[in-house]
């Protein structure tokens, strides 16, 4: 047995016990919160390894503030696990039921997911963020975490497992793999014995990796290739505001915009205002011929590839359009799915957009930066699926649980 | 481009009409329900040659018996998909909803899949019902059946793909590969660019096929080694009735049971009235030692593998246990997660099976057999799925379509 079958059987004993482990789930999310804040200088003296190796590896000053854990963030960390704790249970929610002519009681309950994987490149505080999650919803959790933060995520991992066993429950229910080789997280991808569902959270590299090896159930998540659509109709200085927040309030993740579409009836009035507002970011544009005839050679030309990506930057694709259909065969062909929006004043044009786009979150005139566990009213969140399988948009704790049918009898047979 | 990516790319681009199509998509079952009568003879004729060939290749009489099409048997294939088409459409259903304070309304709104994939083995009246279930969820769908129907799912496909055009849906909303080698079954499960989910039909050996190999999301399906447990408290005439009913009324099916688990303090008295039972079908056993030492040397010494394996026949392994826990270990370790039965008078013994067992139906004193999408209430299935993400248990439309958020606002920012 490897070492990651090891990790992965004492795991799925593990999820046994917390299958049923009812209010103890809680007891042991409590003792974490505590155990992080008593612990929190010994997890700093092993973030301040994580940060000199960073240092001498050359990161910028923006991922080794990413990096950085302090007392304040330790405690915002474990005040995280607190809220957690305090949300009710997602398992054991029955969610349908009825009688059959034949009299069997059937119904349909929420139960745990069974032993989860998370792969992470972020910061440290995702590794009790995400195991308390998980371990919220009954399942136990292996984690494998970036290189950058190993020291971190294992002084926290250690912290969290005592106080797990403080608790009651086994250690085994939140594992780290400290191997932080690619060849770990290629095996992790492939322990199907072991692992109910694989969740990447990172960059388009990780996801890529993950559907080219996974053969374990994955939730696939986080990749946006977002885009705002300017109607005939729109309200410009609405469009304007909508962009410049879509694009600006913080361009690095992933509902962050990437394209705008502008109808060819506004462009020539609602792109210098939009333009006008971008410019306080000095956001660079790069569009098509139609956006360089109206706002000029400061404008980019757009390649194919600026369509495709991510700039996770404050850079701007812009595309004239000549009609609504227009825009919806590029977000066919370009859109990951995630969070796409409509500014317009035209109510059927509202109506084709939401129905016409495939994406996990579709927007009339409002920000794509509202695609959020939180903002949408579930809590904490592990991810933003986009996939069409099991979860899509925002997953909070209901999404990482499956389900089973109790079927109640007094000796039917068929 | 292979003909897989041109049939993945026709497919994406009917799916873009089918999303939207609403009662259209009850025109094209209509019209596929009547060609289907209509062309009963070149259907037939075509049907006539894979059984030659089946003949010739020497298939049993059982699967020629399965292979066959005849009036009548086109005439139930219509009719099924003419309650395809009668069910209530499942796209478009909105499954929760709020406004948030900043005046947000948010809804989640069931939606298509998009592509489906669907790779099977069995009879040929599959591809109609298969692609009828997939049409009416919004999905376009690509069938792969096997070798042995080829031309009767051809000539099936044809006369469907026909249908669908004459109602002013693209034919393209449903495909066979006609190409039957295992590559072109290995290409289906990495379709990426394409599939939107892979649903295999079929047995062990095709499932581990596609957890190997297999790129896009999967929903595995019908895998069931699925066991009684008779409790000390259990009423033996019924536990007799049911393990009768669950091993012998259909033993080929994913839903009958391999294994029974005996309470080593009702084995003396119970192991003699099952065996009675299932002596009326000659059912083998295969027994522990404890086993045998009650019902003596006609029972075979079951190995271990007789525990792990699917006979799928009348053989029926037997297994005394110290315990409910015992039974629940080995449930554990042996259960595939189908469909799992407890015989018990005890009210506790009851709910700690049910809570304690990991799989998609849990029964308390019924018949396993009514694992079936049509029993549970949900009209047709399109397969009974044994993994936790997305879909577990019968899978009828609603678990072929996925969810979107729409946000409506008036200009809100973050």
């Amino acid at each position: 047995m490897t070492t990651l079958e090891q990790m992965g059987a004492a795991a799925k004993r593990a999820a046994r016990v917390l299958m049923n482990a009812g209010s103890r789930k809680d007891d042991a999310l409590l003792a974490i919160a505590g155990a992080l804040r008593d612990h929190a200088a010994a997890i700093i003296a092993a973030n301040r390894l994580d940060l000199e190796n960073g240092r001498a590896a050359g990161l910028t000053a923006a991922l080794l503030d990413r990096l950085a854990l302090d007392e304040g963030r330790i405690d915002g960390m474990a005040q995280g696990v607190e809220q957690v704790a305090a949300m009710p249970d997602a398992v054991g929610r029955i969610l349908e039921g009825r009688t059959l002519k034949n009299g069997l009681q059937i119904e349909k309950i929420t139960v745990p997911m069974g032993v989860i994987g998370i792969i992470y490149e972020a910061r440290p505080n995702v590794t009790s963020d995400a195991a308390a999650l998980c371990l919220k919803a009954g399942s136990a959790v292996i984690l494998r975490g970036g290189k950058e933060a190993i020291h971190s995520n294992t002084a926290i991992m250690n912290v969290m497992r005592d106080a797990i066993e403080s608790a009651g429950l086994p250690r085994d229910c939140a594992a780290l793999v400290t191997d932080t080789t690619r060849q770990s997280a290629t095996e992790l991808m492939q322990l199907t014995d072991y692992l109910d569902v694989l969740i990447p959270r990172g960059g388009a590299g990780l996801i890529k990796s993950v559907v080219q090896n996974a053969k374990v159930p994955v939730i696939e998540t986080g990749v946006g290739n977002c885009h705002v659509y300017v109607d005939a109709s729109a309200d410009i200085g609405m469009a304007a505001d909508i962009i410049y927040n879509a694009k600006t309030s913080r361009p690095s993740v992933c509902n962050a915009i990437e394209t705008i579409l502008v109808h060819r009836d506004i462009a020539e009035k609602a792109l210098p205002a939009i333009k006008a507002r971008l410019d306080e970011k000095q956001v660079e544009l790069r569009g098509c011929e139609r956006t360089r005839a109206i706002l000029g050679d400061c404008v980019v030309p757009a390649t194919e590839n600026d369509y495709a990506v991510e700039f996770l930057d404050y850079i701007l694709a812009v595309k004239v359009v000549d009609s609504l259909d227009d825009a919806l065969d590029h977000l066919a062909r370009y859109s990951t799915g995630h969070s796409e929006c409509i500014v317009t004043r035209d109510y059927s044009a509202a109506n084709r957009f939401t129905a016409g786009v495939d994406a996990a979150a579709v927007y009339v005139n409002a920000s794509t930066r509202f695609t959020d566990g939180g903002e949408f009213g579930l809590g904490a969140e592990i991810g933003i699926s986009t996939q069409k399988l099991h979860a899509r948009g925002p997953m909070g704790l209901n999404e990482l649980t499956s389900a089973k049918y109790i079927i109640r009898g007094e000796g039917q047979v068929r």
